[in-house]
C-alpha cells in the first residue's frame, strides 16, 4: 500500500544488502520511522517490542530473521540457535512457530553452503505468499461487499477493530484487504475506526487509510452500538487470532460487543482471516486460553506533547488495580461468515472442516 | 462519602463564608484540589468547565449559585440575571433547568428582603433531597443485589460504567449508592470499572472506590464482553441521563453494548436513576437525541507527565477525523429493572407509568 504516496509494504527486503527495513510500529502514528533489520539480534528485538505485529508480518519478519542469520552461519547449530532465538520473542503469535517450522525444514535438508540464498528465497516466498492469499481475501470480501451497496449511492459504511490492515501483515491487509479492493474499483467508502484501547491498533488503521486516501472516522470503541444502531453501519469486518474448530472466533477484545450489535440490529459481521489461523485441534472457544497483559497498557497513554514529541501521560497511578484481557471469543452464531482466501466460509464445524479440507 | 478517610460531599456548603466549596472534577484522578464558589461567575464557569459534573451535582450547584448570587442581588432583575447566566452553562443537562425553575418559583412569590435566607435554604434543600433520593435508591437496589450474592461467599462482581457515583451527585451516587449500601452491610464485593472512553470517567469511579477502600479494577470499555461471557460479573449497574417512557435508556455511550452482554450470558443489567430522569413526555430512545461532543476529547489525553505534573497528549492529530457521540440507547427489553428511589421497576410503559404517577 501507500506511504506518502509511494507504494511499499510493511517489510521492505534488501537482500543485495543483506537486510531488511521495517516500520518502527511503536512509534505510528506519530512517526514514521524505518528500522533496519541486520542481524538476527535485530530481528528478535523487532518482533519482542513490537516494531513490528500483527501475526502475518510476525511471521515474515522470523523469515528474514532466520535468513540474515543464515548468512552470517548456516551450520546446523546456526540455523538452531537462529530458530530458537526467534521462536521466544512471541510465545503466542501462531504465525511466528509456523515460519520458523517452514525455514527449518526447508534448510536442514540442504547442504550448509546452499543455505544462505535458499533462506532468503524461502523468506521471499513466505512474504509474498503472505500477499497473495491476503489479495485473494480481498476479492472473495468484495464480492460479499458488492451486495451491501446503498441503493441511493452513499458510501458503503464498514467498522473494523483494532488493526487488520496492511501494516499487520506484509501488505493488503485481512479484514482491511476488501476495503482496500473496494477502493480499487473506486466505490465510496466510509470506515469506522475504533480506538482498540488500551494499545490504541485504530490509531494505526487510521493512518493505513489516511495513507491511502480512504475516507474514515476515528471513534471510541464504545460507540459501535449507538453507531450500528443508529444505520451508520453497512458491515463490520475484523481479523481473527485464532478460529476454533466450531467456528468462535479469538480476536482483539472488543470484538465480541461489537458482533453482539451487529446481531441485535441485523448488521453483517464478517471475519476475514487466513486459513492458517483455524485451529481444528481447537474445539471451541471456551478452549482458548485468553492472554491478559500488563497493566500498564491501560495506565499509560502514548501520543505527542504540546511540541509535537512522542510522550506519554499516566492516566491512572502505578498502583491501581487493572484487568487488561487481550481478547475476547466471539461465539460461531454471532459470525456471518468467514472471508478467507478460499472463499467466504459458514462458521460453523462443517464450513470449517470444508474450508481447512480444501473442499472449495 | 470519605475523601482521604474524612466523610465529605461533592459540594460543602459554607453558609456563613456565602459560598460553597467543590471539588475540581476537571483535576480528578490525577489532583484533588478543592474550589471556592463566592460569586455567580464562579458557579458558571465550575459548570460550564466540568468543574462539577453529573445531572444531580449540576443541579444543586447550580441551585447554590442562585443563593450566592441573592446575596449581592436579591431583586426580581437580579435573579433573572442569575438564573439565566446559569441556565445556558450546560443546555442539556436535565437536573439544571428543573433546579433553576425550582429556585424561581420559591423566591420570585417572597419580597426581596427575605430571598437571600430563603434561596440558601432552598438550595440545601435540593441538595439533600438529592442524598436522601440517592440512599433510598440504595436501599433499594441492595435488596436486589442480595439475591445475587454468591453462595460460595466470594465477593459479589458488579460491572458500572461511567461515574455515577457520589461525584456525580452530592452524595452515595446512583448506581454506584447500592454498592456503597453492600459496603457498608460488610459485603464482600468486587467493581469492575470501565475506563469510560473518550473522557475517561471511569477513572473518577476507580478514584471514589478507592477512597472508601472498595475493591476494584479498571479495565478498557471493550473487555465487558470476556468478563460478563466468562461469569467474573455478577450484575451491571449504571446510571442513566434519560428514561424514554417505553423504558429505554439513554446512558454514557458504551452502556448498551455491556447490556447486549448481559443479555447474551443471562446476567442482570440494572439502572439506577432518580424519577426526575424519567421522561414520559419522550416517547421512544429513538426520539433522544444523541449529543455530539468535541473531537478533541478522543485526540487528546489527559494525565500526569513522568514528573507527576498534569499534562495531556495528543494521540490523533489535529485534522484526524473522529466521531464523539456521547450517549446511546439501551433498549427497554435489555433493561432487567430500574431501580429509583421509590423502589425497583420494570422498565416497561407500564412500569414507568405507575411509577412516576405514585403508585408505588
Amino acid at each position: 500500500m501507500n506511504v506518502d504516496g509511494v507504494p511499499t509494504r510493511s517489510v521492505r527486503a534488501r537482500p543485495g544488502e543483506g537486510c531488511v527495513e521495517v516500520i518502527d510500529q511503536t512509534r505510528l502514528p506519530h512517526e514514521l520511522r524505518w528500522v533496519r533489520i541486520g542481524s538476527l539480534e535485530a530481528a528478535a528485538h523487532a518482533i519482542r517490542s513490537m516494531q513490528v505485529r500483527g501475526a502475518p508480518l510476525i511471521g515474515a519478519t522470523a523469515a528474514y530473521g532466520v535468513a540474515i542469520a543464515c548468512a552470517g552461519d548456516a551450520s546446523d547449530p546456526g540455523l538452531e540457535r537462529a530458530v530458537a532465538a526467534l521462536e521466544v520473542t512471541r510465545p503466542t503469535a501462531v504465525n511466528l512457530g509456523w515460519a520458523l517450522r517452514r525455514m527449518r525444514s526447508r534448510l536442514r535438508p540442504l547442504p550448509v553452503a546452499e543455505r544462505p540464498a535458499a533462506a532468503w528465497a524461502e523468506a521471499e516466498a513466505i512474504a509474498e505468499e503472505d500477499v497473495a492469499v491476503n489479495r485473494a481475501i480481498g476479492r472473495h470480501g468484495l464480492r460479499l461487499l458488492h451486495g451491501l451497496r446503498p441503493p441511493d449511492g452513499r458510501p458503503l459504511a464498514v467498522m473494523t477493530h483494532c488493526n487488520a490492515g496492511w501494516l499487520a501483515t506484509v501488505d493488503r491487509g485481512t479484514a482491511l484487504s476488501p476495503v482496500y479492493a473496494a477502493w480499487d474499483e473506486g466505490w465510496p467508502l466510509h470506515v469506522w475506526v475504533s480506538e482498540t484501547r488500551p494499545r490504541n491498533q485504530g490509531l494505526l488503521t487510521a493512518w493505513e487509510l489516511a495513507q491511502q486516501g480512504i475516507p474514515h472516522t476515528a471513534v471510541a470503541d464504545s460507540t459501535a452500538g449507538v453507531l450500528i444502531s443508529r444505520r451508520r453501519v453497512d458491515a463490520v469486518i475484523v481479523g481473527a487470532d485464532r478460529i476454533a474448530a466450531n467456528g468462535d472466533v479469538a480476536n482483539k477484545v472488543g470484538t465480541y460487543l461489537k458482533a453482539l450489535a451487529c446481531r441485535d440490529n441485523g448488521v453483517p459481521c464478517y471475519v476475514a482471516a487466513p486459513l492458517s489461523s483455524v485451529d481444528l485441534a481447537c474445539p471451541t472457544g471456551a478452549d482458548i486460553p485468553i492472554e491478559e497483559r500488563d497493566g500498564d497498557e491501560l495506565r499509560v497513554v502514548q501520543g505527542l506533547d504540546a511540541a509535537g514529541v512522542p510522550s506519554s501521560v499516566r492516566q491512572l497511578p502505578a498502583g491501581e488495580p487493572v484487568g487488561n484481557p487481550a481478547f475476547d471469543v466471539t461465539p460461531a452464531r454471532l459470525v456471518t461468515a468467514i472471508i478467507t482466501e478460499r472463499g467466504v466460509w459458514p462458521a460453523s464445524p462443517e464450513g470449517l472442516r470444508g474450508l481447512v479440507g480444501g473442499a472449495a
